[in-house]
């Protein structure tokens, strides 16, 4: 089959998705079983998974069931989220996570230098640390040859909708990466999806799309067919693109 | 179930394929099966659908299975495009048909006023007509006016892989059309799929990006999973496409 | 110096630009003279060229130093479009038209089997047909076949601002044309005037895009300068597309 | 006057334009002339501007007429950047300077976080720095608010001809900063230009577009139109984007 690893796990689905933002942890629960993922973001600072007199995610998401992610959703300093993970860490054993450090509350953009900052501890604190991150080719390297065991570019602003603002840098890192890619934040609807799984990434990370739309629930159906047909066109080959068919050469460096 | 309906029929696949340009009708039928479409349209200046000493694509693809939709490929003028339609129907008893007159053999793109003028005649003989033409909203709306029973507007020139070029027209057809409308040629890859469905079209027909993939059978799984993942999103009710997440307002009529 | 010629004529600037739409005629001539555009359309059924009792707009746009060329804006039907051009060639002798006939007066999307009956006609009675219509490089073959001058094909929805919408049908038809060129409707603003000359075309028309600008007169400067530069661009050979500078090869028929 | 300022300057021209890959220092000349560029950037380690024995680029292109602005083209770390400008200054006296670190010989993407470090030390060693990185808001405003004097993203990687590939972040970055905001790299041919200058951006700097373009001298007179065109459409104020002329509303959050 057609699976794929990180940090010595093996999965089957190419679809990663977050738990926030939805309804309840009833609706949470629904639309990551349609989504069909295996790997699901919790935002440490932000999820009750320790608290037993409130409603508690792992009452509805069994972590035996899903490999949970710890991020650091609200961290703006390296500081903020190498804390935030070790308490994550101490409180659940994990060492499987997702770093993310923002530059603002307004455009929730990745700050690459505190990221890097955060990154070099954790690694060296023996965590496996999969990294959210520009759609940079230089920092994805950078990040990669530190020990981070995944890179996470963005596809746009996370919430955004946007979709993959610029497939050009997001094929120079998978061309590049010896670590999985995965694109994270920033895709809208489905099509988004399928495009970032053809441009060869190893999987997609989404949050918004799916709980933010009408029907999440439908949208995390999409969202599970959506990576499957992006993955298996990448694998499929996809014919050139030509101005006619009877062209005799594929469009060239000066198409539009 | 998400069912759509044209000329008294329902189908549940909304992926519409051609059996042309496989290796060998072997393929054809592994393809068309991988693909889950129920309607296929069938050359019939090129297919041998009668010939018993010559394979038979109705060996392959069983027409008690499949409705078959005779078209009429290789037709540049309205005569010859009424002719073969009435063989079919001879030979056959298809009514159900693509109408499609194309211009040259060159860049193969559709010769409206000639199609038109079939169109005209086919629909008086009592043929329920589905008509390949431009992105053209006035054509499709003339098309549904004298009694076309479907419309299905180009993305992209024939074999071209070029993908939906224009959504903006597409939005306007499916506004205007009370017939289906199905989105036929011009699509490379799933996410070309994809987008025409989240345009709201009821369905994709292609042929070359399944056909001419170095996998075609692999790649008609993926455009399985692309219409069902466009549709699923189209009625899942998107996210709006933001600056930022922050931004209180949707990107209005200045983006880019 | 880089002129162009239509039904003898020779015209050193590429921008044509409308008449409508502007506070006055005042603004119209400033706007127009900021263009430096040398033809002028003018719809024969809303500007007052002939009663001496109203403004005229001859007397801020001098018909000795432009070339008027009327058009039939407002016309739905060919036999409304000819009546037009017959009443303005008696009126002002023009014989030099500007022909479209559009589909209703919603989406004012152009009725190409009507523009069809109208332009046999005209060229018949001896005018020199331009003829507005969709990117559809089959029509536009069929407008230069039967006499037209030059084929005048929409960018995008009149007024709509979208910009070349599909430069792919716009680069096939500069492929095949033996007349001029022009894109009309649908520019929205400056760079959009630069892609339509990029593709090769012979001139651009507009007129919302400058007369609806928030200051008309500096956009009309704006686009004389952006089809100056699209012109130049074109003519002067722009450097290939690659993935990055130091890539052996132009990106190819698999770029996005 | 529609004039810009920088470290004190002011400049009317808001195109800068590179002094390598030209044939030899007489097509150099002429191409700036073109060009109407104020602002020429000069590779220390590869322009001659000091050899008397060998023609130097000083006899072509007047320093007394051009803003020389020094750069750090060929450095791969922040060490090499210094000292590449502390030689600058001491041999011309130059301290308004382009500083660029970049990943590698293959992709030449900018380096970050040794940007980042040169940038602190020239800052404070009194360089007026302007500095070449990503289209990442982030880092946009940290070189301002350590004391940068202008920020320039790059459209596309250096010398791919790509144009803005996201102009989405291009926007954040204008919105959020102080300081002139410039585009620099990627761009290919006029209508990038003019994109650039629509979006709000306060100038464009090019090389490779002028240099390898088959016809350099025209070229560099599309550009200087180019610019113009997109600043004057930036202050003109554009029309909104609509699906057609008579929508109630511009195209919102659910455009493609």
């Amino acid at each position: 089959a057609d699976s794929w690893s990180v940090a010595g796990l093996t999965f089957n689905s190419r679809l990663l998705v977050g738990t926030g933002k939805y309804k309840d942890f009833e609706e949470t629960k629904i639309a990551i079983e349609a989504s069909g993922a295996e790997i699901v973001t919790v935002a440490v600072r932000r999820v009750n998974v320790s608290n037993p007199n409130a409603p508690m995610l792992t009452d509805y998401i069994d972590p035996k069931k899903y490999t949970y992610l710890p991020n650091t959703a609200g961290c703006f300093t390296a500081e903020d989220a190498v804390r935030t993970l070790r308490l994550a860490r101490e409180a659940g054993g994990w060492d499987l996570v997702k770093l993310e450090v923002l530059s603002d509350e307004k455009y929730l953009w990745p700050n690459n230098p505190e990221t890097l900052k955060a990154a070099e501890i954790l690694v060296q604190e023996g965590f496996k640390v999969m990294v959210y991150t520009t759609d940079d080719p230089h920092m994805c390297k950078r990040f990669e040859d530190l020990g981070c065991v995944a890179v996470m570019p963005l596809a746009a602003p996370i919430g955004s909708g946007l979709g993959v603002r610029n497939p050009y840098t997001t094929r120079i890192i998978v061309e590049q990466a010896k670590v999985p890619v995965l694109v994270d934040a920033g895709v809208g609807t489905a099509s988004d999806a399928a495009i970032a799984m053809e441009l060869g990434c190893d999987g997609v990370l989404m949050n918004t799309a799916i709980a933010g739309a009408k029907d999440p629930i439908l949208m995390a159906h999409a969202m599970k067919h959506a990576v499957l047909a992006g993955r298996q066109a990448y694998l499929a080959g996809r014919i050139q693109k030509k101005l006619y068919a009877t062209a005799s050469s594929p469009l060239d460096g000066t198409f539009f």
